[in-house]
C-alpha cells in the first residue's frame, strides 16, 4: 500500500507537528491506511519541549510532494500554507479548525472541520467516536497542542470542548495541566538565540483575500518589552520578507502569554490595519489590550476591511 | 434565536431536498440551533413521490439570502451551485459528499465531508455518533436519498457505508427497499409533461475549472430511445442555456437506470468531451456503456482534460 503523508502547515506550531503524529497513531489503530507524519519546517522550542517531555522523536522534514501523492492535512487547509506541490497531490483527509479558503480537491474526501480551539480537540472527538483508546504519550501530545493553541485555555478561541478534552487528556497523560502548561508555554518564549528572520518566522501564516496578500506572524513572550528591543532588526526582516514574497501587508503580533495582550508591528498597507483595529500606529506599532488570537481577533478584522 | 436556513443545491435532486429536511429534524433533536429546511428550485417527480409516500410537505422555496444570514449547506459546497447571495452569508455547517471547490468561509465552521454515495449516509453516521434515534419517516426520507443517488445501490459511487445505511434505514422505514426503490426511480422517469427547458434542468450542475465553465445535466429514464425523440428540441434549449450563462461546454447525460448505461449529448467545446471519454461524437451524441455517475465517471474525466 502506498504511504500517505500527514502534515500540518508551514512554519509549524505545536498543534501542526504533534497533531500529525497523533493522526499517524490513530490511522495505525484504525488500520485502513498506512500513513506517516511529516513536518513542513523547523521544530520550535515549545514543540521540542513537549516532544522531549513525552520522549517522542520529531517527524521528518517534507519539502515537496509529487503529483498524485495521497496526503492528509491537519491544522490547515489553505494551499498557501501547505507543502510545495499540494495543488497536484491527492488530499484524502483534512482535520482542521480554521476557515476554509484557497482549498480545493478534484474528488470527494473525508473532511472534518470544527470551530474549536485546536486540531487535537477534533482528534480527541474522532478517537472517542471511533472507539479508539488514547495512550499516555498520545494524550500528552494532544494536551500540549490544546495548551499551545489556547494559551492554557485562556484564548478567546478556546471552547467548552477544548476545556473538556484538555482535562480528560491531562488525566490520561498524568500531568498537572497548569504546571506543565506554563512550562511548555515558557519554553516557547526563549527567543535568545534566534535571528530576526527566525523570530518573524516562528509562527507566520500567509492569507489572500480579494487579491490582497497579507502575512500575520506571532511571537509568544513573557515580556513584550524584551522582544521590542529587536524592533528595528525585525522590521528590516519583515521588509525583506514582504519584498521577496510580494506581500502587501505584514502584521507581527508580540503576545504576552501571561497578561493576554499583544503589541503589533505593522508594515505595508498600514491603513488597512489601522481601520481593522480602530487604532493609530505610532512608529509602526500599537498595543492591543486583550488581543491574543490571530484567528479570532486579527484575521476577521482584516478580512472585514478587505 | 435567529433562524438558520438549511438547503441543498440548485436544480435540486432528491438528496438535496430530503437531506435538508433530515438535517432540520436532527438539529431539532440536538436543540442547539433553530434551523429550517428550504429548497433552491422545483421539486422533481422522484422527490415528490418520496414526499407523498411518507406524508411530508416539501420545504419552501428560497431565492436569495441576505448578507450575514447563517446557513447550513447539504449535498453541495460550491458557491456556483448554491443560493444567490451565498458569498456574503455565514456558513456554519456543511454536510456533503462532493469534492470541495469554489467554496470559502471567513470563519471556522463545522464541515463534515465523506467520500460516500449520498449526503443522507453521512447524516445517518452523524445521528449514530450523536445518539439520535431516527424515526420511521426520517428513515424513509434518508433511504430515498440513498436509492436516488446510488440508483438503488448500483452506481459506482455507492460505498459499503451506503449499503449498510440503506439496509438499516429500510428496516426502520418499514419498506421493501427493492420494490420501493424501483417505484421511486421510475416516478422520476415520467418526463411526459416537461418542456425541453425543464428536461435539461431536472438535475443540472455547473462546474468551473481553470477558467472553463461547463455544465453537466442528467436525465434518468427507462428508455433512452424515448428521451432521444426530443433530441433536437433539447439541443436548442442547451444552446440557449449556454448563451445565457456563458457556458463553454454542456454535457447532457440520458441515463438508463435499469441497464446502467448513458447516452450523452454534447454541445460547445466537444473536443474536450471526446478526449475525456475517448469517443467520437456523431451528430453531437455518443453511447457510454456502464456510465451512470456524473461524479465518478464524468467530472473527473473532464477535469483531467482541463
Amino acid at each position: 500500500m502506498e504511504e500517505i503523508y500527514i502534515f500540518g502547515h508551514k512554519n509549524p506550531d505545536t498543534d501542526s507537528i504533534l497533531s500529525a503524529l497523533v493522526l499517524e497513531a490513530i490511522e495505525k489503530t484504525m488500520g485502513i491506511y498506512k500513513a506517516k507524519a511529516y513536518r513542513l519546517g523547523e521544530v520550535n522550542k515549545e514543540t521540542q519541549y513537549a516532544l522531549d517531555y513525552f520522549g517522542v522523536k520529531a517527524p521528518e522534514l517534507l519539502e515537496e510532494v509529487k503529483a498524485g501523492q495521497p496526503v492528509m492535512l491537519v491544522d490547515h487547509n489553505s494551499f498557501d500554507q501547505s507543502v510545495k506541490g499540494i495543488e497536484k497531490a491527492k488530499v484524502i483527509r483534512v482535520i482542521d479548525h480554521h476557515k476554509i479558503a484557497n482549498f480545493e480537491t478534484h474528488e470527494p474526501l473525508f473532511y472534518l472541520g470544527m470551530p474549536v480551539g485546536c486540531t487535537a480537540t477534533i482528534l480527541e472527538e474522532m478517537s472517542k467516536v471511533s472507539g479508539i483508546k488514547i495512550d499516555r504519550i498520545t494524550a500528552g501530545l494532544m494536551l500540549s497542542c490544546i495548551i499551545s493553541d489556547t494559551l492554557l485555555l485562556k484564548s478567546p478561541t478556546c471552547t467548552e470542548r477544548d476545556k473538556i478534552a484538555a482535562k480528560k487528556l491531562a488525566k490520561i497523560a498524568g500531568v498537572d495541566m497548569d504546571a506543565y502548561g506554563l512550562d511548555l508555554l515558557k519554553a516557547g518564549t526563549d527567543l535568545s538565540d534566534l535571528t530576526p528572520e527566525q523570530l518573524i518566522n516562528i509562527d507566520s501564516k500567509p492569507f489572500t483575500i480579494n487579491g490582497v496578500k497579507y502575512q500575520v506572524a506571532q511571537i509568544n513572550t513573557v515580556s513584550i518589552e524584551d522582544v521590542l528591543k529587536d524592533k528595528e532588526a525585525m522590521e528590516e526582516a519583515m521588509k525583506n520578507f514582504m519584498q521577496e514574497n510580494k506581500v502587501d501587508l505584514f502584521v507581527l503580533m508580540i503576545t504576552d502569554i501571561l497578561e493576554s495582550n499583544s503589541q503589533i508591528i505593522v508594515l505595508g498597507k498600514q491603513e488597512i490595519a489601522e481601520k481593522a483595529f480602530a487604532i493609530k500606529l505610532e512608529n509602526n506599532t500599537a498595543f492591543l489590550p486583550g488581543v491574543v488570537s490571530r484567528k479570532k481577533q486579527i484575521i476577521p478584522n482584516i478580512d472585514g476591511v478587505l
